[in-house]
């Protein structure tokens, strides 16, 4: 069994739906650039480079109180697939993954935390990416738990800083603190009302931006927005946090607020949305991966507004995670093809509702005004 | 209570599906058209002509075996909705029900037999029209009943006969025999094969011809075509049902045909559609007649080809009635909005589909090649 068997629920605490508004703010992630002195890095660094910095990090990794327990997964060592997986996880980026055409480099890799919701990407475009992700909105959580990380690993490695402009990063969009912080909520109330463009743009204009699930280039799905800093430089990483998580704060009321409205001017067609969605999910033999998170955003927004009481985040999350192409693979013990990928996502979406136990059709509400049509 | 209160399942025998390829043929019926002598018919026919008419059809009405505990509807005392709901179990046609811009003509009505699958459309473009609706592909008994009811009826009523042409009636195409036999078939792999219009073009150079679920200018909906004979003049009752029943056998067999094509070539397709439309059934909040229609095609079809083996054949006849727009009503004792109808109509589907007892999701197959991810 390889290190990366070990780890079945590597990385995902966050999916617990623990955190707060965790119905519509899906997880919490803080991220700090760094570099080390003595090692070319960026495009700069070569394979020695990468495999000195890969090496000190092993040296640390599991003395450190923030990385006990941890796994050490070298990009190289692992398959396309398990590779994949990380990425799905978002442990990894695309860029470190590699892909068919570029193999992974070496010295490139990916230490999860045994204990806490710890990891660090090594020769990413930084040598070091320590992140922390945790459930629903807790930017301070998250920026304690990486700030300790920060500190213990740059007792023992000396990092790259310039005391004018502070860390130094690959991108110089990085430097200063080498922290971004992001949150993923769900917004579908803002969507279905059409005032999401209107909110990203006001993000715009306080210095924030937002991604699709993946990050950086990728589309948004599911209704799934990263909100997060653009700037790094010039400001505390206090007052970064501070910011987005007011920010991050106001949008949660706006898609309150939405939802509301939704319910008041369109709430049979909305609870029908989600009813739909949820027999969808039910019974569908075939989903891609696209449909199912645009299903499971109704359902996410049904279970929130209180009509799917039944089923818990915690089950729409994992749902989220497990369904993607390379976890499918990893639980057929096979390569699938797209259709066949469609197939078992279904059969895997079922099982798990099903398991969740059936939600009754009739939904919550008492039987008041329910037409009985004599058959 | 009226007497329509007192016949809840007014005509409604057919629905059972006892009958031959009763899951391919929902009902066969047979009518006749006769006039009466002395009386004028078709559009010169008077007030006084359809009330003297309608009073000799009354005084018979309880005495003839074949329409023994008969109930008689005289159109002019039922109100809209009840009219509607006659013609929603195609008991009476648009024509005979009138409308909001024309009220139902004195005289106009209708007879059903209390023991029989016969019942008798008074003062519509014929003086009389006799027909017999049973269930699946049962020609010979529809007509064998029909005739009984024109012989007992013909004994007491002097029907309009000419010795050359036959049978006289209002529009010279119902001539001869009076008689019109028509099956109707549910073709969905006919349709999903595209094979559809090729077989009604048959239909076409052998003499038949074919319509929606309600008749003469209805359209299809759910994959339910009426076939019928288009000629009825200068052949035998016997040469006429025979030659319809030929083609039709004809027509399930092409239609079996399909379905396999269809398994063979997309079967997994197949399944996941006929899947999906009962998950929309089972949990939408609102269905439109035609959504209704086509959802109970995909799910017709998966009863079928035993995906949907703990559905019967009669739960979905019954859902084809009993969620027409006045059936509704009814059952609601008030009027109601289209979009309160739509909800009403999802909220009968369910309660029908739950007391049916659960299909599992998984369907009957074993769990053989079932994909298992572990999460």
């Amino acid at each position: 069994m390889s290190t990366f068997d070990a780890v079945p629920d590597l990385g995902l605490n966050w999916l617990d739906a623990s955190g707060d508004h965790a119905e519509i703010v899906l997880s919490t992630r803080v991220r700090l650039a760094r570099n080390l002195q003595g090692h070319a890095f960026g495009p700069r660094a070569r394979v020695n480079d990468r495999e000195a910095v890969l090496s000190r990090v092993r040296q640390h990794s599991d003395r450190l109180d923030s990385l006990e327990g941890a796994t050490v997964l070298h990009m190289p060592d692992l398959d396309a697939r398990r590779r994949t997986i990380l990425l799905e996880r978002r442990l990894a980026s695309r860029e470190l993954i590699g892909s068919a055409d570029a193999e992974p480099a070496n010295g490139t890799a990916v230490v999860v935390s045994g204990r806490h919701p710890l990891n660090v990407m090594v020769n990413e475009e930084d040598h070091l990416r320590l992140q922390s992700v945790v459930s629903g909105l807790r930017l301070r959580e998250a920026w304690s738990q990486v700030d300790r990380l920060d500190e213990e690993l740059g007792r023992e490695l000396p990092y790259a800083f310039h005391h004018e402009f502070g860390f130094l990063t690959s991108c110089p969009t990085n430097t200063g603190t080498g922290l971004r912080a992001s949150v993923l909520v769900h917004l579908p109330g803002l969507v279905l009302t059409k005032e999401i463009s209107k909110v990203l743009h006001a993000l715009g204009q306080v210095g924030l931006t937002f991604r699709g699930l993946y990050g950086e280039g990728s589309e948004v799905v599911g209704n799934f927005f990263q909100i997060s800093n653009q700037t790094t430089l010039g400001k505390s990483e206090e007052d970064l946090l501070d910011h987005l998580d007011q920010v991050v704060r106001k949008v949660i009321q706006h898609e309150r607020e939405a939802r509301q409205v939704l319910l008041r001017d369109a709430g049979s067609v909305t609870e029908d949305k989600i009813w739909r969605a949820y027999g969808l999910l039910r019974y569908a033999r075939s989903l891609s991966f696209e449909e199912l998170m645009n299903l499971l955003s109704g359902v996410r927004l049904g279970v929130s507004l209180k009509l799917l009481p039944e089923l818990r985040v915690y089950t729409l999350n994992k749902l989220m995670i497990f369904t993607q192409p390379a976890h499918l693979e990893e639980a057929a013990g096979r390569d699938l093809t797209p259709s066949e990928s469609d197939a078992h996502r279904a059969a895997f979406v079922r099982r798990i509702l099903g398991s969740e136990g059936d939600v009754s059709p009739d939904g919550p509400e008492s039987s008041d005004e329910r037409p009985a049509p004599g058959a």
